[in-house]
């Protein structure tokens, strides 16, 4: 969101700069921004904090604790609001119109995005490969794309292949816009859904004990977790990756000047005997071009299995961003342990809460 | 629908278990199946006729004449529910959310489920082509996708490029599956259709005489069309198509074992003037590889034309799957007997009743 | 829409046979018509003027003064729809189902059809590519597909690469068909939408100074858009454009037979100083095949930039159909009199007023 005017109909959120320069971008590519821009991009200065509103979802590191928390307070109430769908579907968004504005399918995200627009009562336009946009193909810049579409609903929910096109986006539009993922860029919403799972399944984020596992040098999901979670208090990280992917520098200074404590292993069974949280994630063969040995030798060497089950706490859970190869083994499933299912349908609800919120509010 | 519980919420619908082992799958590749699965595979030994509830629908073998009669009763009532769209629109699927998700893309199937589904006051997620889904593409399984997208919504119609595709997809979800079409499996839905339009045409299934034309080998809908006429008395069944493409001995030797009259001809004038249904179909170039010559033959030998119409009786009709190329010439549109764009619109009845018999019951 | 039975039922709204034989189309390529058509076709010859009703949207030609009149003055009442949609969403067309049939993608023309017909409340059947539907591939006609899908919705909005697919479609199916684009044949709702766009910020019709700008041979809308700026009293057209793609002779001996004033210039300064709209249009760099270098010295000799913007008068307006690439620099946007934006915005207005004219009358 852009205009003053159209921001200033909108909702009161809490949400916070964040207080160091730290990217959660594998590749940063700060697009352009606007003077009046919210969030800091990749290569912002340390700034003190700040209380603004939500106009739009952009990146992990634009939500302070107090943010998150209301985020995951709407996210719980629409559990409820969807279990009532069929007996008394909800009309909070009736007349409200969503475009799904997506540069490369990803038909996990928009779906969730678009069932959790339908759940609140709310209509969706949708494509679902912008790319072949005669407009775009034939030359046309996203800022025209998106004066457009914005003429035709009331919030854009953009996917795009260029790392910073969800700022720029924003920067044009004058009503809000929700990063679905921008290439090597962000991905907002699932770290949110990341976060919000940990809380949902453990009871608490003060405290816990995270254990993640496989490609941290590549995915950005790993990386914005390791960022958010860092606003808690008492956290201990344990990295457990492949040493052709591990985590790199940058989360790990981040994560000092934050306090949290961290280490490296490669004993999988025994981190996974003091953690609260596994958090497993694919590595991502097309990181490694043509060393096919190289990919062989990293994707095998962490695998969730039943032998992990045994020697995890009762109380902890596995979670995964999806997809999954066999990196976490099917027998797996079955344990009431394995979060990822549910996980992934607490990004109904994290959603569901984000559309409320940007649009009519708490 | 895989859960127990799930099912125990669902309508009750008569449902037989088939009682012979013959497959409606030109090249039945069964995939693997729970222990508590509802219908048999092709290859499942003869059982005795159970009664049980209709929680998915995979295979036209799964319905029995009480199910198939509450269905078509359904259906009908929905020509009015259709009517009435304008002025008192149908609220029955209110807060109800289907996703459509298709492998491969088959327009017209996939339009009339959603027009079903909206019709009835229902919401739609679709995918119009899920083989490129990011996550399909990274090498995530059926069951995978399946276990996410039964979170975003309350029915999935599935349209997939593999034989047993649909089953395993209904073992692992807990809210119901209807097959779309599976490859050279099933295509369930179409079987409904067919024997409806025959009913509401006809008036009657009983004693019917219906000729099946074109090509009998590798057509899944005549397969399922034999199947499922030979649970009505005193049927008769005549055979007429090129040699290269006769129905093969699996449905005679069923015909055979139900007691079904059934003649090959080779003189598709003769059948026209003794028959109440002419079921034509499409010889399908894709099946003869390289043999052109044989292709080309095949094709012109039994067309639906005018001379067809000289010799068919007033009260027969003739029906086509669609789509047709010339093996129906377009003088025969405008006849009255000419049934199959009203077979197609009954796809729709079908499909609404299917959609509110699954989710809210009769 | 071919049936009489189905246009009795359909709102009335005065309708004229052009009175000129001009073509609007670059390369008129009529398709087959049914002897009841309503609208001529390219190659028709001079007709009296009669009177009849809005049944489908195919040709700009259909359209008189009073069609007009009706058009925009709905259009302009769906402003107020629109503002009202979140608190007070409109049910007028509740119950109706359109579906969107595009064998060639342009998201723009498709989600502004989408979001009209969602803003009045109704539903909408999409396909984004119905070029690779399966049954199209197979070889099936159009007018089997329109037959189909006649069945399955209340109006068809269609968009084709074959010019006069749109009225062959209209003269198969019983429901409404709006052209969104044949191919190089027309694009009507595009002509409405610019004719609208001068009336709303101009004031008026008659007595206008219209400069048509850049590729004058090529683009159906601007050549549309002289036909039907045509209507009205004391038109002075300017003609700017490059000697490859200047205007050609069949809309001049028009102009000239309907007394319209027009001349060509090399001077855009000049015309921009004179003219109460200056409408820029691309050049479209695929008609000049091989001929970069043309198609280079074409693309930048008339470019609207701040110059233009000092000459021309206070109450001009710039518009443009998008995309665009650099014809209209971006310093150009945030000046009060770049329309281009907002004209794209009532492609919204107008599709809607469309939609409600043909589904329930004004």
């Amino acid at each position: 969101m852009a205009a003053a005017a159209a921001r200033a109909a909108l909702p009161r959120l809490n949400l916070t700069l964040p207080s160091s320069s730290v990217s959660l971008a594998a590749s940063p590519v700060p697009g352009p921004r606007a003077a009046a821009s919210v969030a800091t991009s990749a290569a912002a200065p340390p700034q003190p904090l700040v209380t603004t509103r939500l106009g739009d979802v952009i990146e992990a590191q634009q939500f302070d604790r107090a943010a998150l928390n209301e985020i995951f307070e709407v996210a719980r109430e629409m559990e409820a609001v969807e279990r009532g769908s069929h007996g008394a579907p909800s009309r909070v968004l009736e007349g409200y119109l969503m475009a799904t504005l997506f540069y490369e399918p990803s038909t996990r995200t928009r779906l969730s995005f678009e069932a959790a627009m339908r759940r609140l009562g709310g209509e969706v336009l949708t494509t679902e490969n912008a790319r072949e946009f005669s407009s775009a193909a034939k030359g046309e810049t996203l800022e025209d794309t998106i004066r457009t579409v914005e003429g035709y609903s009331d919030i854009i929910v953009l996917r795009h292949f260029e790392s910073g096109a969800a700022r720029r986006a924003a920067d044009t539009a004058n009503i809000p816009v929700i990063n679905a993922g921008d290439g090597p860029g962000q991905h907002p919403t699932q770290a949110l859904l990341d976060v919000y799972t940990i809380k949902r399944e453990i009871g608490t984020l003060d405290g816990i004990k995270l254990g993640l596992v496989g490609d941290l040098a590549n995915g950005r999901t790993v990386r914005s977790l390791a960022y958010l979670i860092a606003k808690y208090q008492n956290i201990k990280i344990y990295f457990v990756s492949p040493d052709v992917v591990k985590m790199k520098d940058d989360i790990k200074d981040y994560l000092n000047s934050r306090g949290v404590e961290w280490e490296e292993s490669s004993n999988l069974l025994e981190v996974a005997s003091q953690c609260d949280v596994i958090y497993q994630t694919r590595i991502q063969k097309e990181r490694f071009g043509e060393r096919i040995d190289l990919y062989e030798a990293a994707r095998g060497k962490y695998i969730i299995d039943k032998k992990v089950l045994d020697v995890l706490p009762k109380h902890a859970v596995i979670m995964h961003p999806l997809p999954r190869l066999d990196e976490i083994t099917v027998d797996v499933d079955s344990d009431p342990r394995a979060a990822y299912f549910r996980q992934a349908k607490n990004g109904l609800y994290i959603r569901m809460a984000l559309l409320k919120l940007l649009l009519v509010g708490h």
